[in-house]
């Protein structure tokens, strides 16, 4: 049950904290919501999960709060509701929720800012989501937000010197080679398929799970997607740092980020492929582009971490400035570009 | 669900910490594995199990480890045992543990320690023993380990100035007034009840709890028990300092060490009056006294927390210094007094 490539969300309630830097992740929970509770309402069949009297919920990839507790809450009450719709209001279910993520994730934070009022009993469990975290047909609805687009690893490939799919210059796949596009496609679908095997053993037949990641419309370039182009513009202030001799250009060819933009053709395929979840709702939800600086700041707060474990302290403030710079300058373009998330209900198929 | 009261052991691994500061705990453990072993290989009923594939145990007080990870992997390993032994050899089921401690329990550090090659999900349950932890007819077997002698919280009316009960110039009641023993018993009796009540939701009906507390042996005087002699030297350090103008009488006068330190007696009167138990094994297991320094040290280990909220930073090293020096002092009274461990096996009744 090895953690490896474990980047968490910056802990704490610091400038740079994920739990003061989630809006922007916030907002696609709220566009998220009303499907859920839709879902609930019109896909979540009870009768099945009668014999328990409680409900199981996880979020996976929960970070430290306070985006994971309105999550949990909306799905809770929209359990609720349907219990109460149909009449079982004398046998409302206990509810029980799994706060998920890397075993580096600030998990005392997370407890600690746990709402007071809530009316479920909370648990934390530390590993990898692409491996198993819980016993057999445990889960009732597994939920992750803003977290399956982050890669098991980096692939391979992208990072060897004597490989086709060198990555050489950049920290990202959009503008690159196919080789190097393809390597992280195919590390993408190992590790959904990984998800989706652990999730299948996990979830009871009939439960539901329900995820948001960034992502790219149909039909799309990767070169045309918000997030990617980003990416780009960050790789470049890493790539003027080399030049500048600040670090090494060595330094900037081995970091590559696991991160990979799918779009909800690629994310069925898979789950078809899978087998063992029907696909219930796919949607593109539009997201809003932050402003720069904001923006900045988000994903700071979301890879600092990953970036001074390879680059060491030194780089970060001249790194980011110089990031927000280059996403005001880079404005008009970044206008341009799509931004979409992606939202995606399957259900747990009875038969296996 | 607050966490009132709660002063959890050091975190990290420093020189302080518990997880370096509790092989005084671990030979309790240790005396206490064989008596679970049999207790599982005996009285464990796997048959009104067998509709659950997982089987899940907690750890309450579980603190930050390693103890805790020898702890249920013994409980682990002797159903393992047992369902082998009955010819289940095909349908071993699969384990849960709750690790479960106060909110301010240092959980980054437990989960970043768990055994690499443990054969159980993980998950950390923050909050008080002594309400709910989790849903209904949840847990098979219930463990706990030197933490249920802490209560909720010190009685009132030891530090109110104009009770009977004020607890002047001591900070614990083995040497107080009668109305001080009477209230820190009847503090222990009602948190007793609570953690009671709430394990008897919790564990299923069949279900095993274990607990193994520092004790008193029936009949024996307070004043006779030496971890009771222990504080009352612990408290004349204060004083003391309070002599010296160091810190304040009324500081010292206000601070009391919330544990009790019950016997078995008190323990089946408690279990029988509450009535959802039987009581299937009770015994006292000798306790190894420890040299001055490392109890001092162990003290430390546990209650830095505590003293330090109360008194400050300042006062902590001088303070035990003299302890430790007061317990060398001291070391043939303590060699006198009784040191003894409770184990106590409880069963869920079948009927309620």
């Amino acid at each position: 049950m090895a953690d490896l490539g474990a980047y968490p969300m910056n802990g704490g309630d610091g400038l740079y904290s994920y739990s003061k830097n989630s809006n922007f992740q916030r907002k696609a929970i709220d566009a998220g919501k009303e499907l859920i509770k839709e879902a609930i309402s019109e896909k979540l069949d009870i009768k099945s999960f009668s014999s328990s009297n409680t409900f199981r919920v996880t979020d996976l990839g929960c970070s430290v709060g306070p985006n994971t507790f309105h999550a949990v809450q909306n799905i809770v009450d929209a359990v609720e509701q349907k219990y109460q719709s149909q009449g079982h209001n004398s046998q409302l279910p206990e509810f029980q929720v799994f706060f998920s993520d890397h075993t580096s994730n600030d998990f005392n934070a997370l407890f600690q800012s746990l709402p007071p009022d809530r009316r479920y009993y909370a648990t934390g469990v530390p590993g990898s989501f692409y491996s198993r975290l819980f016993p057999k047909a445990f889960i009732h609805f597994a939920y992750s937000s803003y977290a399956l687009h982050c890669l098991s690893k980096v692939p391979e490939e992208v990072v060897d010197v004597n490989s086709t799919a060198w990555n050489k210059g950049r920290i990202h796949y959009s503008k690159s080679a196919d080789q190097v596009v393809k390597a992280y496609t195919t590390q993408y679908a190992k590790d959904m398929e990984c998800f989706l095997n652990a999730r299948a053993q996990e979830i009871v037949c009939g439960g539901l799970m329900a995820f948001v990641v960034p992502g790219r419309p149909n039909g799309i370039p990767h070169t045309e997607v918000f997030v990617n182009t980003a990416k780009e513009l960050f790789g470049s202030c890493l790539m003027d740092m080399a030049k500048k001799g600040i670090i090494s250009e060595e330094k900037v060819d081995c970091f590559n980020i696991p991160q990979y933009i799918a779009s909800l053709e690629e994310v069925e395929a898979i789950v078809k492929a899978n087998g063992y979840f029907s696909v219930e709702i796919m949607e593109n939800l539009t997201q809003e582009k932050p402003p720069p600086k904001v923006f900045a700041i988000g994903v700071r707060s979301g890879m600092e971490g990953m970036i001074r474990k390879h680059f060491g302290d030194e780089i970060m403030d001249e790194l980011f400035d110089s990031f927000g710079k280059k996403l005001e300058e880079s404005s008009c373009v970044l206008e341009s570009k799509k931004s979409v998330s992606l939202f995606v209900l399957l259900k747990r198929r009875a038969t296996e």
